[in-house]
């Protein structure tokens, strides 16, 4: 049933947000205090439909832009709403601030679902009215593309509010988890950074160029990972007695390694290097034109996953 | 031009090195000393052909495996090579005794690639007649449909050598890359071992479940790492800025990532909440439709990346 759906903030994510649930024929009307905002989100809407027309059957050719709106006012954006996603800046005072706004407008139960990527829902509820309903639902970049949603309850957080949103995001196609504990980079950014470290740790031990790194990713395992984890790519490695002949086996040629992963600090001289490494990686390639060859690779990705049996 | 290759040892990856360099027009001499090798590398190349067919312009309908031979001993494999991709045990003791026989039969110019994972061209070479000649050359399973190949040199590895198997890999359409520094992992396990080093703590500290970690990474940014490696993702994260910008400003929660980062032990207790938590993430599915599932998926992000610009 279509909803009307508050986006709390008309950014990057935002936006993105905003497609998508545009793309499921709810109603959106985006809060941003600066006046550009309009025009930006109907931009990105635009540029985004037919991408999500690939991927989602029975959208009309043209983005229903009449169904967006863009007020200055986060009271004006929640009024009547039955969903909020909130996109704010990811600090805690702004997130109070527009989290106490956003109440004078909304009915006690309507859901507000945080993006946030580096707070946690405990703090972001310590204020609220109802903080039963405040949950994190953090997407990766660009949501209408990305389809995981990670959620994460606070400790004041309703019982029924994860299920209510698992439900919602699921109703969007979206692939959910449930973070159980409350920690930096929830889970998917916790992996990120995990390869992160070692891939400036590599550069800055001089055992690879900044272009080497993201070309072994990107040819090598990085091709696995978009298909699967790595609990069961390992699982597969341990041929026919599966994951515990590998961890049994193989197990310990793992913590040999991680026993020498490194601790990398992002010095002024390291972060020289990785920026002239990653000059030499693109050389002439403009930002928008990597941009745009991404979406439409993610979107030939998706379409290709929607086949698979796992 | 047609070149004649021997590959030493008829496993997984011995067989599927041999499909890739049959598709490239080159014949084939597999040694192995188990009888049965013949069969399964027959068979692993006429289950690879539709898909090498895919990837590779031109191939006729049958696999050409009239170009392939299987033998027992390594000096049949090796008489009239002009390259040599080892594949055989990964431990020190079996590759010198390989490469011993080798010798005895290959022209003193000729490449010996190991596929080695886990040992160091520096170790493979010490006992051999012309150390000059060996090096590492690391693919990702399975080779033939995975571009990714790591080259690296040992100590008394020839300064020609790494061009060579450049040039030799990448006339197969192979991604290489220069490791510089021998390390355990050379550079893609390293990359893998730290994701999966997180991986394996995220279920220990009862984060989330195996499945939810796999999930998190098969439909979040394992769908990235399919595209780009992760210094060029966050460059786009920088925005107008690009990788300075986020070095700048998103540097520092990267270090606080970091620093909570686990580092779990494999203990028994451990080995079996994984597996459990893997049994429960792949439920009825066997392991071959998991595997054909991925080649066919792997084929077609092979397929998808060959028009990306970066």
């Amino acid at each position: 049933m279509p909803q009307h759906i508050a986006v709390l903030g008309g950014g990057l994510i935002g936006a993105s947000w905003s497609a998508l649930f545009l793309a499921y024929g709810h109603s959106v009307h985006i809060s941003d205090p600066d006046g550009s905002a309009d025009a930006f989100c109907r931009g990105f809407v635009r540029r985004a439909w037919p991408h999500l027309r690939d991927l989602t059957q029975g959208l009309p050719d043209h983005p229903p832009l009449d169904r967006l709106r863009v007020s200055s006012t986060i009271a004006a954006a929640c009024d009547g709403a039955s969903f909020v996603q909130e996109c704010g800046p990811d600090r805690i005072g702004p997130k109070h601030a527009m989290i106490k706004e956003a109440e004078t407008a909304l009915a006690p139960h309507v859901l507000i679902a945080s993006s946030t990527s580096s707070l946690m829902a405990t703090d972001i509820q310590a204020q609220a009215q109802h903080p039963d309903r405040i949950l994190v639902a953090h997407p990766m970049n660009p949501p209408h593309l990305v389809p995981l949603v990670e959620l994460v309850a606070g400790r004041l957080t309703s019982p029924d509010a994860i299920p209510q949103a698992e439900a919602f995001y699921t109703s969007l196609n979206r692939v959910t988890i449930r973070v159980q504990k409350e920690r930096p980079g929830h889970l998917a950014n916790r992996l990120t950074s995990a390869l992160y470290q070692e891939a400036v740790n590599i550069v800055a031990e001089g055992i690879a160029s900044v272009e080497d790194v993201d070309r072994a990713i990107a040819y090598g395992p990085g091709m696995r990972w978009g298909l699967m984890g790595p609990h069961l790519i390992y699982h597969l490695g341990g041929g026919a007695g599966g994951y515990r002949q590998y961890l049994e086996h193989l197990g310990p040629t793992q913590q040999t390694r991680w026993a020498d992963l490194g601790r990398p600090t992002l010095t002024d001289d390291l972060i020289e290097q990785l920026v002239l490494g990653l000059e030499q990686e693109i050389k002439e390639l403009d930002t928008q034109e990597i941009e745009d060859a991404r979406d439409r690779a993610l979107v030939a990705l998706a379409k290709l996953k929607q086949g698979l049996p796992f």
